[in-house]
């Protein structure tokens, strides 16, 4: 396994293993790897001649009073657990790399990014995109990989490599859980005992949102004001936002129908999580 | 010469040509082409294995009350000049396959876009990014050929290849010039045989600027002035901006030092012209 650290390193290597026919798979994390990533990680490296996992914690994508700084880090951790995996390559880029002085260019979704985790977190998606579209100039990969647990997110990347004809192909991932439910995130490290239990009302929460609609309910809205009261029975629970929305447009339904994102994100003390189900409601 | 309709057909042709290890070199174009145009392109057949040229009037970088549907089209003499020139694909996609409904995703440089002509065109270069972005993907090149007297357009497209990481080398070629020194424009079309005589004011004045900083005039904020009277002095011409700008910040100098690029914007009549120099000043 190679650590690159030069941006024009890992662009040169990617254009000589594309030309030498390898398949380049990549798996782009803020690093410290939990089952979640992994799981993105041996799917890669199974369905591609070449896995680069690049590690950045990228900047643009906190907002200024977000955990930038805390975001938790360990390097060698993350590169012990990707050997295992036989990964090929780790990109390991500076920040004051990718973004040198004077960096002045965004990429921005307009739809679908100002709701959701968009809207307690303005310009998170900006930083999301302009990222994405940044590794994958750096690393050329034929294929990325995803989780679901960031359900916006990879919708918002999908629209991004559609809109702007990038010839990569998204793969998306199952949100993988702790026992108890609670879905994988590097925050979790953030939750006292007490917390990491009160934490579990919202994938609770959620699979009681998928057997409402399982047992016939289709109003958007009664199902929306049951999911808050939920959240907001647990007392170290603080809701930002239980929505229920297409995946097509991002956009709240009154009436359920199509294919859907159930979507919750709460404070659990002073931690934000996020999870969310799919769904093909007919 | 073939004629590529399909982005994904281009897409493929793109691939299967950087497999076979030819370079790839490209020149996006709105069509109705003129000398300038046909000088990229002989710089590109003269520097790659295969040329790719596209002709797209793309109407996300026209203002509501812009020319987009009065610009000038001519496809069947575009087709015969660029067959002369041994161009190997012309790329002619339909403007609903490139903005299909639904799009929302734009490339937008923070830096330089609101001055000079973006000014006066307030979205203008967030629909030349975008649409550059997504040919670049659209095409893949090894190089990309833009002319100089589009100044600012080329100066933002390298920011946003160098801040996106783009693995493409844009090459920037010299403005041609009708006899008398009118830069070569599609819009020049418009002009009638008075304002043709009129719009010589452009070019004329671009030269008294550079011989003034060639005499030692060090005073941007003079030769600004000194340039604006020039154009006043026109009777049909109505100027928009006449600027000297670094060519790093595309910020107006009041002192005169470095790489400078001098420009003007004027109407002759209705139509609007554009025109610049770049000077290295010690």
């Amino acid at each position: 396994m190679e650590i690159i650290k030069e941006i024009e390193k890992m662009q040169q290597i990617s254009r000589e293993e594309a030309a030498a026919k390898k398949s380049i798979g990549f798996v782009p994390t803020m690093g410290y790897l939990h089952e979640g990533h992994l799981k993105l990680v041996e799917k890669a490296v199974d369905e591609n001649d070449i896995t680069v996992v690049s590690v950045f914690v990228n900047p643009t994508q906190f907002g200024p009073e977000e955990d930038y700084d805390e975001y938790p880090r360990d390097l060698e951790r993350d590169l012990s657990l990707l050997r295992e995996r036989k990964v090929d390559y780790v990109f390991y880029p500076a920040v004051e790399d990718v973004y040198p002085e004077g960096y002045a260019t965004y990429v921005q979704v307009e739809k679908g990014t100002d709701v959701l985790c968009g809207r307690s977190r303005p310009n998170h998606f900006k930083g999301v995109t302009t990222i994405v579209s940044k590794l994958f100039n750096m690393v050329i990969p034929h294929r990325a990989y995803f989780g679901k647990k960031d359900g916006q997110q990879l919708l918002i990347i999908r629209q991004m490599v559609r809109d702007l004809n990038m010839d990569i192909e998204i793969v998306a991932c199952p949100t993988v859980r702790e026992e108890g439910g609670l879905a994988m995130s590097s925050r979790n490290k953030y939750l006292s005992s007490k917390e990491r239990e009160a934490a579990l009302v919202i994938n609770r929460t959620l699979e009681k949102a998928c057997s409402w609609i399982e047992e016939g309910e289709r109003d958007g809205w009664e199902i929306k004001k049951a999911m808050e009261r939920e959240i907001k029975a647990e007392p170290l629970a603080t809701i930002d936002y239980a929505s229920i929305v297409s995946r097509e447009t991002l956009q709240e339904l009154g009436v359920i129908k199509g294919p859907i994102m159930i979507a919750i994100a709460a404070y659990i003390g002073s931690t934000r999580l996020i999870d969310n189900v799919w769904l093909e409601v007919t």
